[in-house]
Parts: structure tokens; sequence; C-alpha cells
């Protein structure tokens, strides 16, 4: 399925906590040492199978996407 | 100031497509050929005077963030 | 690519108003008469070739779900 | 109240997993066998009297819905 | 309809810039001068009537809240 | 930083229920009775320090505010 969603990063888990409801999931981008954070329900953790050494894509809708300037 | 934003992404701006209420600006990530995609409102692109070339950091709240497994 | 999103619907498009930035986008669900209102960059419709009468999934991470009861 | 909220879709809770921060609901559309899920605070739950055969509005700002194309 | 939104703050529009798909709206809080922005649909705007002076509630739904320290 | 993110209220933490993966943390705004909820990671709230009396800043998109009317 092609997406609307502008932001679709591969990395692989690299750490994985999960709680009742909801999950937290880190992800080490492909070839980079940058670390992304996602926050998913618990069930979608199980649904997909996520552990640490996956690899997995992160998808973030543009309009999610803040910007700072020093 | 420190936030809650667990993801926090530097990069460069190399594209800026505004419109009348909203933005859209693409940044590449320092030292990767990763281009992310922002949209924000056209007020915030001039009162942080973003531009192509502009040193930027691209803020995601975790809960913002989706994953793909293949 | 199986997603985290647990909310997938699919219908068709029934009308499109692209602005120079955004774009609204509204879907009929399948089988039924209920229509959700999509807002999305303008390059992605382009990018995936959304027009009237497309088949789409819409696509809605369950933290962006509220409730509201009478 | 109205809303500028775009999506506005009745149905009745079918699940509801309580975790100590979050919470995750899932709803069943009114004449359909589709079934969304929402995650808000455990607080709201209780708040709103949250339970099985309950039945709820599901409110998504269309900002948030992405699209997907095969 | 009450909401599992947590946040609703009361205020009047103190400017409206509309887009074509998007619309920016400034609400000033009610016995503050504290000014909010909103981004929601044209469509939206036109359907509630939003206009300088109108009282509105402003909704945010908690999960997307950041924080952020000195 | 400067944020293109429009909304930045300061106040100070009344409230912290922190959960395995996520924390609810509430915020009086300053000045005023306002109180606003914020649901971040835990790991966040850690990272950062938040605990009642502490001070912030709330930071919220516009895209992600929607608007009532009576």
């Amino acid at each position: 399925m092609r997406l609307s969603t502008r932001n679709q990063l591969t990395g692989s888990v690299v750490s994985l906590a999960p709680g009742e409801a909801m999950a937290v999931v880190k992800v080490q981008l492909a070839g980079t040492d940058i670390v992304m954070t996602s926050a998913v329900t618990a069930e979608s953790v199980d649904d997909l199978g996520i552990e640490v050494g996956k690899e997995v894509t992160l998808l973030v809708k543009s309009t999610e996407v803040a910007l700072g300037v020093e």
C-alpha cells in the first residue's frame, strides 16, 4: 500500500518498553546513529511481532512534525 | 528549553512550498540522505525565517509515530 | 506493509478540495453512507493519484481518536 | 456544542483495555461491522463512564487522517 | 456531548487567516491575555460561522500536548 | 530554540499520574485557574524531572487544536 504519509523511515528496533495500554518503541534509523521513539498501542506491538532487532518503518504524517531554529 | 518531545532531528531545509494558511517544508537530516516533510503554519515559517539552506530541528512527539513491518 | 495504525478503513473518494500546501479529501466508507474527511499534503494527493472515485484506505492512529458521550 | 472536527462517527463500545495512564477503547460503528480503536486517558474513561455497550461518538480531526492506495 | 478531550478552553476569536484547504484561527482565552492558534479545515470555519469576536471552545487531546522545561 | 509550535503556554505542574509507558501531567496556566492536561512518555517525565510544582511550558501544534461553538 502506498501512503500519503510523507515521512517513512526504516530502521531496527533497539528497545521496547511495554505498558498495559501503550508501548514505547525505540528504533535506530538505518545507516545512522539517529534513534527515534514511537508510542503505539501494546496491542499493535504484539500484532506486528515488534521486538528488539526487528526491521520496521517509522511513519509520521507531515502535520505532526514541528520545526525549531536556534 | 528541554522538551518532552522524544524525536528531535537536525537537518537543513531543502524545499519550502508555502500556501496561504499552511506551508510544507522539506528537511534533509544531517549526515544522511533522508528527507523529512513538515507541515506547519505559513505564519511560523515567516516567524522563524525558514528558507532553503536554513539549519532546523524537526520535532515529533512519540505518540505521532506509527510503525510498519513488511 | 502491516501497520501499527489500528484504524484502517476502506472507501472511495467522493470529493477533493486542493489547496496550495494542503488538500481536503472526503471518502465514503465502503458499504456505508459514512463520509470521512482527511487533510493531507497537496503533494501526496498528486503522488497517490487521488481523485474522485478512487479506492483508498483511511489510516488513523488510535491516539488521534477522541470519544464523546451524550 | 458543534465541532470543527470533521469526523464524528457513532457506535458502541465493544472492548476496553485500561492501563494506568491510558486506556484503549474499541468501538463498533453503528450499522456496520467496522471496529475502530481509540486511545484516551484512563481518567477520561472513568469521567465519561465508558464501558462495554455504551453508545459513544468517535471524534477524529481531519489532519490526523492519512490515506493509502493499493 | 461530553468529551474525552481533556483540554477544553473557552475564548473569543481575534483573527482568522483562511486558506483554500485550511484556515488558521487565533483565539484569546477568556479572562487572560493568552492567545492560542488553531489550524482547522476552511470548510469547518464556514460550517461553524467562525469570525472575529465569536465565542469558541478550543479542544486539544492530551496526547497532543508536549512539555518543555528551562 | 524558537519553535514553529504556535501554542506555548507556561504554568506549573499540579498533578502527575505516571503509567508504565505513558504519564498524564496536569498543569495550571500561570495567572489563571485553567488546568491543562498533557500525556507524554513516562521516560520524558523522568528525563525532564517533571514533578508537582515544577514550572513548565505546554506545547501544542496548531493543527492539533480543534474548535467548538455552542
